[in-house]
């Protein structure tokens, strides 16, 4: 699968689910590989609705069985590290907070802390979670394997 | 229409739209008619996902033509006021912000500054409304109608 055909799946993905975006977001859809190329297994689309200074909303795509690689969000400009919320609405996905396992099916949801180890990866048909979060600095995260570009 | 009739109406709304909620969740979806009881004029349905000291994330439902009355979100504690962003995701709704108008259709977004006077009415087929914020903190909320009591 490349960047292209992943966004395209995540748009009909959205569409499915009754997730309205306009045309220019379904074309800006984010494919993040991670740099390590193995999208099919490591990887996550994104549609950002707004990413302030303060505040952030995004829906996060999941293929089914794909993983977004263990990383934190650290303390910036002292502040407290990004807070994020979880909203599980199509699908499944198994949050691993802090060595903890957490399954959220549709309308589940759950909080992860400021600068909080965390990975996640959707079940058999994939996932669409919503998240809401403080500002996102992606280029700030924190991920265990170093090989990780985002 | 009475609280449990507008509770059990925007549950089937946000039914309809495939936004599913948890039992829970669907009994304490909020209903608000800002201590006007003109509840088919003048109201607001909530369900609150999330609200901490940094984010807030939650649905609005509003019944055809119903409207969100005045108000603004001044600071608090040195803090500049809730900064909003609405994402219409089914039906219309017309923000009136600062004087201007602007309308929303599924996939359409708009955010609203701190301190920002804002009122919001849906169209002729209701809105469904996400909202993205920073802490809500109601009561401190100022209406522009000093009968209001949220």
């Amino acid at each position: 699968m490349n960047e292209a055909e992943a966004r395209e799946r995540a748009a009909a993905m959205l569409a499915d689910a009754g997730i309205v975006l306009t045309p220019a977001e379904r074309e800006q859809i984010e494919v993040a590989d991670f740099g390590l190329g193995r999208l099919d297994e490591i990887g996550l689309q994104l549609v950002v609705y707004v990413n302030t200074e303060r505040v952030c909303a995004k829906e996060l795509v999941l293929f089914p069985g794909q993983t977004c690689p263990e990383h934190r969000h650290p303390p910036v400009a002292g502040e407290p590290g990004k807070e994020e919320t979880f909203r599980c609405r199509r699908g499944s996905v198994v949050l691993h907070v802090a060595g903890a396992e957490i399954v959220l099916g549709p309308g589940e949801q759950h909080t992860i802390e400021p600068d909080t180890l965390h990975w996640f990866q959707a079940g058999p048909e994939g996932a669409i979670v919503s998240e809401f979060s403080t500002t996102s600095r992606d280029s700030l995260d924190f991920f265990s394997d170093p090989r990780i570009v985002r």
